[in-house]
């Protein structure tokens, strides 16, 4: 490491070939001595005045949002924030807390967990959803196009992206971010079109063997995409809302667990506190 | 990888040793069919009530916060969202982008870059701040405290944590974020001596050879410690702000850039919107 | 985090559902107090008696490679060791490396950005191939099947996977590997199609407009087919040869340069010894 | 993302500042068109001359190894090739695997999981061996020496790193890398000095309530200190010598098992060959 003390090299034949790099852009964000501008905003002027999902909103589309759809970001970034110790980011971020590892080490693992069958689902349904308002705009009504995407997937028995849940037979976080969507008047074709999608599998749930109503993915797959997220956002703002329940069991398994334990993952049980009401007054 | 097709082993041999694994206790969410728990809050229920600030605070610390300090990590949060295309964990995350694997795997060494000295500093700070508090709860003035705790490092000319930027010479996220904690009446201890060690650190501007203000780690790491963070979540609370950052960096080379192209990290200009206003009457 | 100072949860109520987990199987390695068995074989037997290439074959495959596989198996996983500064898998590391975050932080980030368009290739290549050799298997001559398959990609002017490189015009790593799967009698008909991909683009170097000779991704893609390995396995064959070029790399930004630096991806040059011949006798 | 339809930005205002980036220096690699030189050497020259281990030596070390450096690193890097199901490294990679994510991402999150607990005992040995070398020094016997260092741990009943097992009461691992060390005569001070301390533990068996014999990461760490690697790469040989089995085990993950499923760390069995011997002739 040390190349002072080695035959010094010929640097006119060793120099290694410079390539022209092009001058390239960035649209995001600003920075210059005592100034950050983020999308052409001063970052000390967004303090206290816009949220934390205002801020995301306005990093990952360029605008800051309308309050109605801030208040919907909000709500699908608390809708995803956390699901317990059984999901697979969840055991690869604590597995890797046992090491003692650093937290961010933790996070970094448990992001990389998110694959297409985890949280992946999101991308994918916001295609199936795309390719179902094609038929639409080729003239298919709605329930049609909600058919046809359908049997595509029923033909072989594959449940389609953003259906059915390991764990919830309703899930309950899908059902708000509907209802949200209903009262905040953003609901449009995506929303229309995953209710129809969901209509249509009702009537399969023999050939299933099972209910396969919309699950939280799907929910925030049709909204994302009728706010106009490009398909690999949507993915990404599952991964901002999980980010703070990676992070709490990760910190949870480094203050309450021993190190090198290994984890059964279904012999655990909930010692928090028990079931309370969101206080009145709150918004 | 097909074991069938070979001598089958003896099961009473090779039949792993299976150690008794300890029943365990996790506080953070409960999980059932039809019904998530966030430390006792059913998650519905918090959606559309809670900003997705107050659900960070909640499932960090375990209680919702009141609405001061769900102001002020609002603010936090914002204050860190992304610094352009310079940082270490934005470089780190482009290069992964440009071979076009998935966004998520550029988010993930973007957080691995977060190293001692880059986003590291906040937990570092806490540490530092607290061993001055050490010494103010054995008798010693603030004032005293903050020149001892500066004297540690300045004897060797380093920099304490939290203070100074290769870029900013009065940071305005800091002074923007010491404002908030004032008007909120969030101010404690904390902000308090990390106020003193800069104005210590003002009496050494000749032996530094700079001025060594508080930058963003240092104003966020004393706000955290003064809200009752522990030291690894500082630096967790940095991790949730950067995230949309890094998300939007990587978005931006896959849909911007040629793949593979090599990233100057100085031969670039911003072409986003020119400097505006934050709309009034937002809050 | 401290749950005995809260409510006590009532635990019929509030237990974890705790569904059965399947018994399941694995068969690379058993181990017990003081045994360690690789595929059957004591792993302290094996230290000392196999290399670590056979080792990796063992591990990945589940027998001992011949001895001709074994030096093969060596050739490829020195024909990607490393590659100097610019490739994003290296930029990526070194840019962790530059906020002093751990050395296997280094390494972790640089393994995510092999993507589809850097190490990728060689998975990708594998499946191109044996499309190829399906058109064989069906009565196709090689030349014929390689015709096809080119034709294919040509169609729209794109690149085939494992041909090309941006910077080499002959990859002498490619020659050289192909050169001793001829000597060691390894060649098969992965190999032969690739020979026959490479003369069928050959006559095409007017529409690419440059050479597209088989690259080294190719050269290993079609020697690890040969060989018998799963397609992911050959792109993981190059994850391995690669890691001494990662941690190198991570460990010289530390040792040789200053923390918190840009690093310019073309503006620097080699130091080390000067071209250097391999000592005769060697084996 | 698209910023031509937005408000043209003044150039002249917003231009990035551009900071004069240093020159810079690698000892490592040259590549220029048709050449790459791996520490001088020609690499298609390396390939089939030398094995993939003293090409590993050579990447981190500068200078190929002599032939019984050669085979003593083989014998390192097969020493920790895989340890099976249950290691957290391990369960973190399959944890990646089930949603099935491509498999990089497992070995990354595989390789997140080495932390202070789990492979980095290895630098934590170095340094500590380092600690009782500097009193040889200063004028101490290996046993004084020895018994220093050990009575700095024991005094808290802290184990020394790169002592103990979990799991192994004598680790065959290092019992073989030691005796290799002997007949290869690369026995040096570390090593003698690890012996030392492991007779000092003995006698205080009673204390601990349990042998303490030198594991495979104390045994690691002692040879590699006396072949001069630094101390991180004493951990980066860890990291290259288990990458395969980390790439075994996602690979086997995700073709054995359903995606999706919960790892059960404990209930699970070997299914592969049953015990067998290295064929004889082998080296």
């Amino acid at each position: 490491m040390a190349p002072s003390d080695r035959t010094v090299v010929d640097k006119d034949r060793l120099a290694q070939p410079k390539p022209e790099l092009p001058h390239w852009h960035s649209a995001l964000t600003y920075t210059a001595p005592n100034q950050v501008l983020i999308r052409g905003y001063p970052l000390d002027e967004l303090m206290g005045r816009v949220s934390f999902a205002d801020a995301v909103y306005l990093m990952l589309m360029g605008e800051l949002p309308t309050p109605a759809i801030g208040r919907m970001l909000n709500a699908v970034l608390v809708s995803s924030i956390d699901h317990g110790v059984t999901p697979p980011s969840t055991l690869a971020a604590r597995n890797v807390a046992v090491s003692r590892a650093p937290l961010k080490d933790s996070v970094a693992a448990g992001i990389l967990a998110f694959g297409p069958r985890h949280g992946g689902d999101i991308e994918s349904c916001m295609r199936f959803l795309d390719g179902g308002l094609g038929l639409v705009r080729n003239g298919k009504t709605m329930q049609d196009a909600a058919a046809t995407i359908v049997e595509d997937y029923a033909r072989d028995s594959i449940i389609p992206p953003g259906f059915g849940h390991r764990f919830h037979t309703r899930d309950p976080r899908a059902s708000r971010l509907f209802q949200m969507a209903l009262e905040l008047e953003l609901e449009d074709e995506h929303v229309r079109l995953i209710r129809a999608v969901e209509h249509a599998l009702e009537g399969r749930r023999d050939q299933y063997g099972q209910a396969l109503p919309v699950n939280v993915d799907g929910a925030i797959a049709a909204i994302c995409a009728d706010l106009g997220f490009a398909h690999d956002l949507g993915n990404a703002v599952f991964l901002i809302s999980r980010l703070p329940g990676l992070i709490a069991h990760a910190h949870e398994e480094r203050v309450r667990q021993a190190p090198m334990r290994q984890i059964d993952p279904k012999d655990h049980d909930y010692d928090g506190p028990r079931e309370r009401r969101v206080p009145e007054g709150r918004k």
